[in-house]
């Protein structure tokens, strides 16, 4: 399995196998897959693509990247209340990647296909003489007009998000840098935020009817919930109080005060921030219970009221907080 | 427009335009795009990426490239007999890449956007710190069933290309190094073919219930009549002075005999190769008449007889041909 096959076998021999059974992708031996959905069904596209140096660290575990990959994109199909259901992927990766890392990667993809039920439709591996770029195109099934938009959120709805905000934030300098004198068990558990996401797709199915805006947390809470205000045009004011944070967060902001910003701000946390009526939280919180994921309320939308529409923090007493406006890869 | 905006203002300034319009792209400010198709329709997906340096060389202007890019997903959508419909696009570019690349990009993308009839569904811009790797993943629409797929050739079926083969590969040489001696419209011709392939979606929608294998040019005419062989179990018998060559690469053939291998090896040319019985022959050339394409029978299927399935190119005395097996991008 050492060295590097051409692109051709790289496909028949890596690629095929995560098409296996899957009808619309015509074993990859055609141009392209076919997909043929019933009537009363849409199709829920999304795309996304992670560089290396940019989205990830050079030497990182490829089985770890490949989940990464589908995970986020996956998130995204959570975040419109789409059933995971089939893939593409590009692979523009370097001379110097040989088989055994593409063997690992494909392997990553081979155990989250069957832990989220999804299978390859096509794919093509190009040769680049740059770093890796993994692109891929994510398809999900959602009964006809039951998507969650960013655009539906309404002034008195409650704010709300799942699980807790900031994991992935803090896991990436764990990551990255390590932090001194943060207990094992809390590095391991931040680490693993931020490199293998949980996508919210139980709770983003049972969102369609209950809530009126969603959006995946990628570019941080209030990044994100900054993007359904303008699609909405609306404003929100989020309580950092009320901002769930997890007790490796919390001992990490023990260590030192100022990676609670950095919580706040969060960013590749892959939980879900949405929007919904007063009245509709209770249901939410029960649908949220059988999926055995937290969600809280952390704030309000309000009406724009002739500013830009927009996404604010205010601190327990009153003030509106700096520097946790939204993320940026490093 | 000198400079380089962030990736968001990427997505707004560059990007939204491209989706204006088009109802399933919810004007990308969703975590993704929406498809509903009739009950009778599929939804056909390829995907294809152009690396810089590998797919193509730096400095070729951005307008081109983004045609190109499209075209050859669209020469997909053809070779299965889908109408094109939408696409998604990935951009990995590195920061030296300013927005007036960008725009030229896009320029070139809302050309032919408006020549084919189709619209931006959901797009990345992500940066890089390695050359532009520019991703796309295209969609068509097909009647349930009426795809042509590879892998319906039959023994005693015609094989048949359409166009003219070689160009691209002759037009690669040209755009490259130049062809001393080669006149003026002749070189611009066979660089035009190599830049600017014409994707033959008319010829493509008129093959279903007519050819039984369809694919597109793409790795040389017996590089793709190859993958149709593999996927048919059959065989493939091309007579080298059938295949059809323009006068410009009639020309350089002229000037150097070598230059005929290399044309019928052929590469790049994103014409159709397909199969289909005797007695539907001359209803696919009224059906290509209609599209202004010329089509060519260039040989015939037969039995695999035992070996592996293969195309085969016999020269004039009928002796098989060497040297004209497939097409390495440079």
């Amino acid at each position: 399995m050492a060295g590097r096959s051409s692109e051709f076998d790289r496909i028949d021999s890596f690629l095929k196998p995560l098409a296996a059974g899957f009808q619309g992708a015509l074993g990859l031996v055609d141009d392209a897959g076919v997909l043929t959905l019933p009537a009363s069904e849409s199709l829920v596209v999304t795309t996304d693509a992670m560089v290396e140096g940019v989205h990830y660290l050079a030497g990182e575990p490829p089985e770890r990247l490949a989940r990464k990959l589908l995970r986020v994109n996956l998130s995204d199909l959570a975040a419109m209340g789409a059933a995971p259901y089939c893939y593409t992927l590009t692979l523009a990766l370097p001379p110097a990647v040989e088989d055994d890392w593409l063997a690992a990667f494909v392997s990553g993809l081979a155990n989250d296909q069957a832990a989220f039920g999804v299978h390859l439709l096509g794919g093509d591996s190009v040769s680049t003489p740059g770093p890796p770029v993994l692109s891929m195109t994510a398809f999900g099934r959602v009964d006809n007009g039951r998507m969650v938009l960013r655009s539906g959120a309404q002034p008195s709805d409650a704010v709300l998000v799942s699980g807790t905000v900031g994991d992935g934030a803090l896991g990436l300098q764990v990551a990255r840098d390590g932090v001194p004198g943060l207990d094992n068990a809390h590095s391991r558990f931040l680490a693993g935020r931020y490199h293998q996401p949980d996508p919210r797709i139980c709770l983003g199915r049972a969102l369609p009817g209950l809530a009126t805006a969603a959006a995946d947390l990628s570019d941080g809470l209030m990044g994100d919930l900054g993007h359904i205000c303008r699609a909405s045009g609306v404003s929100a004011v989020v309580d950092a109080d009320r901002v769930p944070l997890s007790a490796a967060a919390l001992s990490m902001i023990a260590l030192e005060p100022r990676w609670r910003k950095v919580a706040l701000a969060g960013g590749d946390d892959y939980e879900l921030v949405f929007t919904a009526p007063r009245d509709a939280v209770a249901a939410i919180r029960a649908a949220a219970a059988e999926c055995a994921v937290q969600v809280t309320v952390v704030g309000r939308i309000v009406e724009a009221e002739g500013r830009s529409p927009e996404a604010r923090m205010v601190d327990a007493d009153g003030t509106i907080m700096n520097g946790v406006a939204g993320w940026q890869h490093f």
